[in-house]
């Protein structure tokens, strides 16, 4: 199935749940190609309206997003390097920015423009709509930037927030580090599904259900492949024995001063 | 200002940030009597619509709702047993159960009805509307405990529970627990207002956000006079250490399998 004349190339490498998530909103506006070694592609392009194509194809397109994990970025980017036209447009989608612009900026051509994404959502978080949600955009080389600003704005309807890679990784290290250490907190306390919950569990449920399929790889991404998530992580569990300190001293103590 | 003559008395006992929102939700439905030793409670009653009473005549109304903390229970429950006419109706808003129904069904003459509630959320959660928000009713003395659940479900347009004092402290247990260690660890890091948020980390804020003015009294009633919080904090802090160990592991071995 070949796409009208007038949309532009564009390549996706990595046709996981992100990949295929980002297919389903790229596809009006692209002749899109997706690239995985997976067997089963052919199908899954086919349910986007994507065509299934190598990694030759993918770095073809002009525009070739990676959407593998963070620590797939050195060895996918090496093997671009060699396959991407002078002039090409590459970006990644990972859930850190420092590793994944330094690892893009060494193994690619000085021809080739770099921008780093971070989409602020995903197929759970947006499942209804991406319209409103944020994306963060870390300009690397070139100046393509701008214009990837601008179609996720008034295209998607995202909203766009510039910002150098130490700078999202410094933000995310404690968003993203406090969400799933939560997260992961509940998921390991494994507790029922309980009838009488106030409104602010409810919302916290919500808020690690969108979290909960996410896979190992990103969270060990987030917590493993920031440059600023031990400094996050330590604040939490700090903040958690703080916590569970004065609580110790209450129980002991129960006609003092609240907590 | 006197009331419609067709409308029955109820008293509130308790000018707090529940009572007060309390009192703004029945007062169309009673010719309401506000009872409090504060200063100021003429002009919080008039505001509210309703009148500024002592117990006396709150405790006349026939039907008299104590939304003091849980703290205060039997002080207030004792002295409102002399004052109450025999058939009233006690009703409590606290949230935990099992030790407020105790202290009223002993500190209260067996002629007077008891209804324990946990409306499970607040000025805060519901500042919106109360419309399809969960209460938690345990009927402890007499047959009146299907008149409020009808007047809660019908005319307030909650969705009513009905359970025993400890089914309830023993889900609420995990349910606030969580929430509220939750909420006072994620106050205690005094996190910067970031703009690159996901909409898990938004939900959270939002969760938090509720019970961030929470008084003091609630957390310490939440999880002193809970006889479950203890295990619910254990299972709680476990997890917490459980999720700690494990990503200390994959710090000191990055290669090894995901966490």
């Amino acid at each position: 199935m070949s796409a009208p004349v007038s949309l532009p190339s564009l390549g996706i490498v990595g046709a996981g749940a992100f990949g295929r998530f980002m297919a389903r909103h790229l596809v009006p506006h692209f002749d899109l190609v997706l690239a995985d070694p997976r067997a089963d592609l052919d199908a899954i392009a086919g349910r986007l309206g994507a065509r299934a194509g190598t990694l030759d194809e993918a770095a073809a397109a002009g525009i070739t997003i990676l959407a593998v994990p963070v620590q797939a970025i050195g060895e996918v980017a090496h093997a671009l390097a060699t396959r991407l036209p002078a002039g090409a447009l590459v970006l990644d989608v990972g859930s850190v920015k420092v590793k994944p612009a330094r690892l893009l900026a060494e193994a690619l051509p000085e021809t080739v423009d770099i921008v780093c994404t971070h989409p602020l959502f995903g197929p759970q978080s947006a499942a209804d709509t991406i319209a409103g949600r944020k994306i963060t955009l870390c300009p690397v080389r070139g100046d393509r930037a701008d214009g990837v600003a601008r179609f996720c704005g008034d295209v998607l309807g995202l909203k766009v927030i510039e910002a150098t890679p130490a700078d999202h990784d410094r933000e995310l290290a404690y968003v993203q580090g406090v969400t799933h250490l939560i997260g992961k907190t509940l998921l390991t306390m494994a507790l029922d599904d309980f009838d009488q919950t106030t409104v602010s569990y409810d919302l916290l449920r919500r808020a690690v259900g969108y979290i909960a399929d996410d896979s190992a790889d990103l969270f060990r991404a987030i917590e493993l492949e920031n440059p600023f998530a031990p400094e996050a992580r330590r604040a939490f569990f700090d903040a958690v024995r703080q916590v569970e300190s004065v609580l110790e001293d209450a129980e002991h103590r129960p006609g003092e001063a609240a907590p």
